[in-house]
């Protein structure tokens, strides 16, 4: 009955925290702690989104709510004496990530029988520069930007599912986060969990196991690719 | 400057009047004229988005405004009989379109250096189809449907810039078409007329050369390539 699969992407297709590591390190070197600049950076992804979400923000693409984030950090971490233009790169790291070694092979396999597309709250250019750079050969790119709502807005859910020109059962999330795909089964569509136990580094506990009833539960892209058939 | 290019579908990297002509056949074998009911189909199609452009119609998909003149089409020139599913399969024929020879080619190699999206009229859904059916390597799907706005509305236009997150003139609209080319223009991008002789059948003489200043003028997608030098 599922025709297309939409991805979560920051965790579940990409590796945030190494990828936000490698440039972190890159360009401060050990004057800072990269690992914790990077859990620093993403524990400001939620209450940056909930400001627009309230309305205290208007509208942000995510690069700004990133941007605002990252500003802060530097002043509270470090490294000091960075250009603009360091700034600036740095700040584009999360275009920068790399898939986990399961997820190009896996999304090949399904997109053999299934539409797949990004479903993700990074902006359409960032997901566009990491698709590009990272060979993701999605059939379409859904970003939180189209609808602007960030996940887990039900109206991200329901827009992506009238853009595929499909019900909620024919379109499965696919996503390493149980309040991701929680907000999905709300709206009716299918879901898989996806186990990505070194999302948030070894300390992490967070999302290690199913907290819900979903269609599927996989140990990684490839294993949802053998479990659906392709 | 230009670093992402927009482009036109029916009629600029697809040949909707050969596809159209295929699946009328295949249907209706010689009841009918293939090409006049082509025609015919594709006339209905700017009147159809205009009843939207004027709120005489609310919102509506391309595949909708498609069925709507079809089922018109259907009752003046035939062919009588067909079933419920024969209607809907050939309504999807705009799904099933053939590139031109040169469009995957090309499209391949402007990808290496450029950001390479659809911007059509086309619903998503049938964008995404059709792109699977037909191998277009599109980094993004940009559809009329994201905006509610269907072409020439510089809502469109503005609209593509702002989810590139890029300026006006970084994006160029590469297009088959005088109307769209000079809408484009009006919002600050660069145009790349590319030509298209048959994209009307043999006895048309619409858009058979550039009518303004456009940055590019090439004779079709591989040129283009080269013109860019990719």
């Amino acid at each position: 009955m599922v025709s297309a699969l939409l991805f979560d992407v920051f965790g579940t297709v990409v590796d945030w925290r190494g990828g936000v590591i490698r440039d972190v390190t890159a360009l401060a070197g050990t004057q800072v702690d990269a690992a914790a600049f990077a859990d620093a950076w993403r524990a400001g992804y939620g209450p940056s989104m909930d400001l627009v979400r309230r309305g205290e923000l208007p509208w942000t693409k995510l690069d700004d709510l990133h941007r605002r984030t990252l500003d802060r950090l530097l002043e509270e971490l470090g490294p000091a004496g960075l250009t603009p233009d360091d700034k600036a790169w740095l700040n584009t790291c999360w275009h920068r990530l790399d898939p986990w070694p399961d997820s190009v092979p896996g999304l090949r396999r399904l997109r053999e029988k299934f539409v797949i597309a990004a479903f993700s709250n990074g902006n359409l250019s960032l997901l566009v520069d990491m698709a590009r750079r990272a060979g993701l050969p999605w059939d379409a790119v859904f970003s939180a930007e189209l609808f602007r709502h960030y996940k887990p807005d039900p109206e991200f859910y329901r827009g992506a599912v009238e853009l595929l020109s499909l019900t909620p059962p024919e379109v499965m999330l696919v996503a390493a986060h149980n309040n991701d795909l929680q907000a999905a089964a709300a709206q009716g569509l299918a879901t898989a969990f996806v186990a990505r136990p070194a999302e948030r580094g070894p300390d992490a506990h967070r999302d290690q196991a199913p907290a819900g009833e979903y269609t599927y539960v996989a140990a990684d892209l490839e294993d949802l690719a053998t479990l659906l058939g392709c």
